[in-house]
This record gives structure tokens, sequence and C-alpha cells, in this order.
């Protein structure tokens, strides 16, 4: 088939899936099915609108009772969560902390936040996120271990963390990276920005690393306009959490006592609101999503050289993002992949269908191409032959 | 008098001011008159809630009406505000920037989140904010200029900012200031956290330097649940504000491409829906504010060794918060003070009106305590003897 053909069957599946487009259909667009405004309204009556208030605790009480972790703090975005987790984490000026290629900025932006060098690994084909066995290989190669603590010999720094990140909600194989960062003794801080709602063998992910981050942004699978939120186990750990990302401030009714560096990180109240309404509907919102992830596979499934990607047996994921994989022929470059890719884009965008592609590898953006990195291949294969297709929770809404 | 009869009378004051506290009267508790109920349920509706929508530039076009600033680019809260205006100022690792000893630990913060060091200044008596005139023979003796920048002569550190701060909403005497600090071509970031609402001979204060910072929290004039603003004349520093707070990223419709490590600080759509509605009663509340200065005026003045706190005459001030200083005896040492002023918080809320005093210098704090500083007897003596009135906006609303 040519480019073309496969753009118009591919304009024909997306039709088939979710109808004629009568407006622009987004990548993933908020839904608001329950209580949102009356919780707003609610929010506003009662003045507390910023960074004290009863729908603060109550998000985080609603977080950890969905994802069973014991402690969840609530702060004003995915990145302050990531940032905040890596100091609490121990990460610090001149270390190193291994992250995918294959992920959004910010997860190596909150690592420059720490004064720390990113490291790039390659992805897994099976979860599209890190690779435990190339990594624990790649470690093998280049650690060497000085009093106790894990450093990169051709660097001299020391590796702080390892971050990885489930990608558009599909679990990472966090027993085998467990198993690979425990023989070194690196903390793993889990980016679950994108997976709430996602368990890994009945567990929910951002609960199996030391930390664990997530995002309500807009285009997340629940929004608190802008918010995210650290998940701990350990209690002292959640402590240090409030207290970072509250100015460091000691408790007392009108002294000002602040014993660190601290962040103005906290959620508002007004977005906690917003918060406590949408959770109530993510169970909903799951469901939704894994149901159109089953009907694009049928429907794709038809298309010749189109793999719809289907999570891992360990992951029970969200579908956060549906993707599917652009296999045509053995022989294609890259680039051609690519450009077929774009034409794919521009088709659905003409018949009112947003999709994009993943985002460039951080290693190939200007501030992070002098980093260190292991061999990218897989990365690099999945950058150019993934689209991703609306995915927004209201989609298939009754 | 007694102590006990001082805070006695205290209280007398307030309730002939504020009337008897049926419930706790706060320090500054938010105020919702107009129209933002309305406002979040269209934001709502709109499903646009996060970091892209219509509210966030309606808000942006209200401030620069507001303000006279050709540009306004609204941020998720005041720290992040200034953080990215040091930034954009030139402040990198290992410079040294000039703030007040007596402000909120988020000026300090944001110079660290720079990688940069604090150099404390002292206070001027008349405005409660850093004091020109003596900074500029604290410059004078420790300046020396390399290759025409300024460098601190006994740390070594280039000085590459100063941070006026507008304290309780009044006017540090900005021409002063920019005369001192042009002399050494050192850029002025204003934080003007306190005082939106507040004009310097007729120009709104933070239009004055290069850059400055505004703050929506809670507790301040106007609130959006957490926010800030950065003001800026010059069109190209707006760009990269706009740039830099929104992850350096690239316009276009699906490509991910950064081109710098980038912050995550844009107010999301519906704290901004909240922050039009309150601009519409901007002008109401300053009026207010300076109707309860008045008031406080008048009846502080009754009692002796109390003086209230009034505007410079260069500074038309929003009275952000109200302040009085105890001025009892000339002999009073710090500690006396110090012991009257808990005295009266102590008498105040059990009386129902929540008082404060003003924050612990910096350099007490742990983290501030090794960086360099002039004499700061001013900052000390405020410190010690200024108390903080309760100042809502609704407090004398009809």
């Amino acid at each position: 088939m040519s480019e073309a053909e496969i753009a118009r069957d591919f304009v024909r599946v997306l039709k088939s899936v979710l109808g004629d487009a009568q407006t622009q259909v987004p990548l993933h667009a908020p839904f608001f099915p329950g209580k949102e405004k009356a919780y707003l309204q609610d929010c506003l009556d009662s003045t507390f609108v910023s960074s004290v208030g009863q729908y603060v605790d109550r998000f985080e009480r609603l977080i950890e009772e969905y994802t069973g972790a014991p402690h969840a703090v609530a702060v004003v975005n995915g990145t302050a969560a990531l940032h905040a987790a890596l100091v609490l984490a121990g990460v610090g000026p001149g270390d190193e902390v291994i992250l995918p290629a294959l992920t959004f900025v910010a997860t190596a932006n909150a690592v420059s936040y720490c004064g720390s060098v990113p490291h790039f690994a390659d992805s897994d084909r099976l979860t599209l996120g890190l690779d435990p066995l190339r990594l624990g290989k790649h470690l093998e190669a280049v650690v060497e271990m000085r009093d106790g603590q894990p450093f990169n010999s051709e660097t001299q720094r020391r590796i702080a963390a390892v971050v990885p990140v489930h990608v558009f909600g599909h679990s990472v194989d966090m027993d085998l990276l467990l198993e690979v960062c425990g023989s070194y003794g690196i903390p793993i801080v889990e980016d679950a920005a994108e997976s709430l709602g996602t368990f890994y063998k009945g567990r929910h992910t951002g609960r199996l690393g030391l930390l664990g981050t997530l995002s309500f942004n807009g285009n997340k699978i629940i929004t608190t306009g802008g918010g995210g939120a650290i998940l701990t186990e350990d209690a002292e750990l959640a402590r240090r959490a409030r207290h970072l990302t509250t100015t460091a401030k000691l408790p007392h009714a009108w002294k000002y006592e602040h014993d660190q560096v601290g962040f103005n990180y906290r959620m508002p109240n007004i977005n906690a609101a917003l918060g406590c309404g949408q959770m109530e509907s993510l169970e909903q919102f799951v469901n939704n999503k894994r149901r159109l992830a089953e009907r694009y596979c049928r429907a794709f499934g038809e298309i010749e050289g189109l793999e719809c990607y289907v999570e891992p047996e360990f992951s029970e994921s969200n579908y956060w993002l549906n993707a599917v994989l652009l296999n045509r022929a053995s022989g294609d470059t890259l680039s051609s992949v690519r450009a077929l890719r774009n034409k794919i884009i521009g088709s659905c965008a003409d018949a009112g269908y947003m999709l994009r592609p993943v985002w460039n590898l951080l290693p190939t953006l200007p501030m992070y191409q002098d980093c260190p990195r292991m061999n990218l291949d897989c990365a690099q294969n999945l950058e150019a032959r993934l689209l991703c297709l609306p995915s927004g929770p209201g989609l298939l809404a009754d």
C-alpha cells in the first residue's frame, strides 16, 4: 500500500471506533462527569482556596485509598513531585541519574534542577519503558563501586538514582529493575506521571520504588488543572516530603522558622477540590480507556503493517494513551517510517482526529546532547514508529 | 503601662475598628464578592482547566491593564515567578544576589534555586524595604569591578542582581535604588509579591526594574489559589519568560522540541479563572485596605508607645498588611520588646484576632547563616518591633 492509502485506511478505522468527528477530537481532553463543580463552589464558600484546606487532605486520602500507598503528598505538578522526590532520595549536585531517553522532557529537567546530570537508558519493546536487562548489562560495564557507592567509571560521577517511567500507562518490569538496581544499592524513584490506574502484578505503580510520583496535568487520566503527588511507603519520607514542599517551615502558629532550602510546591486547595471530584470517576475512566484500547486493537488489527500496542502480562494498564506501531516492512528506514507517520498525522488532523508521535529522544535536545547514555537502538526505533491515538476518558462514556 | 495593660488596650482598639470577633478574625482571608464562581463553572464547561486556555490570556491582559506593564506572564506562584525572573536576568550558579534580610524566605530560596548565594542588605525605617543609601555605601566598600562586571571583593563572586521587596505593600525608594545599582550595572528584579495595587510615584511597583514579580497566594490582596506573574517592559524578555515557564518547548502542533532546561511553571487556566474574577474587585480591595489603614491609625494613635506604620510620601500603597511598631521606651531592649510583642499576640488570639510578627531575619535561618551581609541594625530593630494586624480585603466591605 502507498502512504496515502495507509493514511486513508487509518482515518477510516478511527471513524469506525470514534464515530464522525463533529469538531476536532483532541488527543486527551479532560472529562468532568461528577461533582467537580459542587466541590469548587464549596471550596470558594469556605474561602480556603490556597495552600491549606480540607480538600488537599481529602484528595491525598483518596489517592492513598485508590493506590494503596500509605502516604500521598499533593503538590503543584508532576515535575515538582519528581524534583522533590529526587531530593528526598538523596540526589544532589554533581550526581548522575539514569532515566529513559524516551520520555517527556520534564523527567530530565527534574534531574537538572537537582544540579545532577541525566544518564540515558534504552527502552524495552515489551513495555515501552526502561529495559531492566539491558540496563543491567550497561551498569556492569560502567559502574565502579567506591566506598559502597556506585560511580560511573567514565564520568567519575556517583549514580544516585534510577527513574523508570511507566510510558503511556504501561508498567516497567519492576521486579527485574529492582533486582538490577538493588545489587548496586541504587534507589528507584518511579515517574508514574502517566500511570495512575496502572498496577504491576497487582500493586499500583509508584509504590515499587523508594518514592513514586504522579501527575494531574490537563492531559492526564484525571486532572486538577495542574497538580502532582508523591507516593511513599515510608512515614518519615512522607513527613520530609510535606516539609520540603511547604518551604520547610517548622510548625508554629506565627513564627517563621525554616530549616532548609524548601520549595513552594504544595497543591492549592482549589485544585484539590477539582481532584476530589475526578477521583470519584477514576475507576470509570480506567474502564472506559481499557474498553477503548480493545476497540482500537480490534479495528487496527485489519490494517497490514500496523500493530496495536498491548499491555505486557504483568501490567494491568490504564492505557493512558493508546498507541500503534508502524511496522510496515522490515527493510524500512526510520526516516521513511517517520515520513509515513507524519503523513498519517496530517491526514487524521484534516479529518478531525488529533494524533501525535512520541517525544523526541531526550539526548537529541541541545541541553542534553552531551549527557552519558547507553546504546539506544530500541528507543530510536520506537520514536520513529509510535503513533498515539485519541484517548480521552470521556470518549466512550455513556 | 505594664505589658498586660498594653495588651488589653490593644484588644480594645482592635474591637473598636473591627467589631467583636464572632469567630476568629484571620490575618488575611480571601474575599470573593464577584464573578469567581461563574468563571470557574465556565472554565470547567470548556474543559480547558490546565496550562492552555482563554482565562490565562485574559488574566494576563487584566494584570497588564491594571499595572500598565506591557507584558505580564502568569505562573504557578510567586516563588516560581521570582526564580524564572532571576534566570532571565542572567543570575546563574556561583553568583551572588542582594536582597533584604527582612523578607519571606521565598525571596532567598529563589536565589538558591539558581545556584546563587543570597547577600543580605539592611532595611529602611521609612519603607520597611531595602535601604538604597546604606546599600550604596556597602557596595562602595565591597564591590570591585572586573571586566565591567561587579564582584564582591570579599567572596570573589559576581553580584548578578539586586532584589528589592516592597514589604507589606509599601514601595522601596526605587529612584535611589536605580541610581545606586545603575552605577555598577547591576540589574534589579523587583519582588512585588505583596504590592499589587501599590504605585511608586504613579508607576506600578514591579515596573521599575528589569523584571518584577507578583504573587496571588491565598494571603495576598487577590488570590488565584496559588499563582504569580512576571512583569516586564521588554517584549523579548516576555517572550523568553513565556518560553522558559512552559518547558522551553518550541511552538509546533505535535513535535516535542525543547531548546533549554525549562520549567513547568505556567498558571493553570482554572486558577486564572479565579484570578479574572478577583481582578474585577482589585480597585475595591485597595480602597477597603486603605480605609482600614486610616481607621487603624486613628485608633492606635491613642495608645502611647505604639506607632501605626504609614506609607512613605512616594508610595501610594495597597496596605497589604497593616502594621504597628512597638516604640515604648528608647531604653527598651529588643528582647523585652519581643516579649511584649508575644504577649500582645497571645492576648489578641484569645480575644479572636489573629496577629503576627514579621519574619525571622533570613540570616538567622540555618541554611542562610553563612551568607554575606551588611550591617543589619535597622532590620533587627524592625523584626522585634513590627506587629501585623488583620488586613483582609473583605474586612470593611459593605
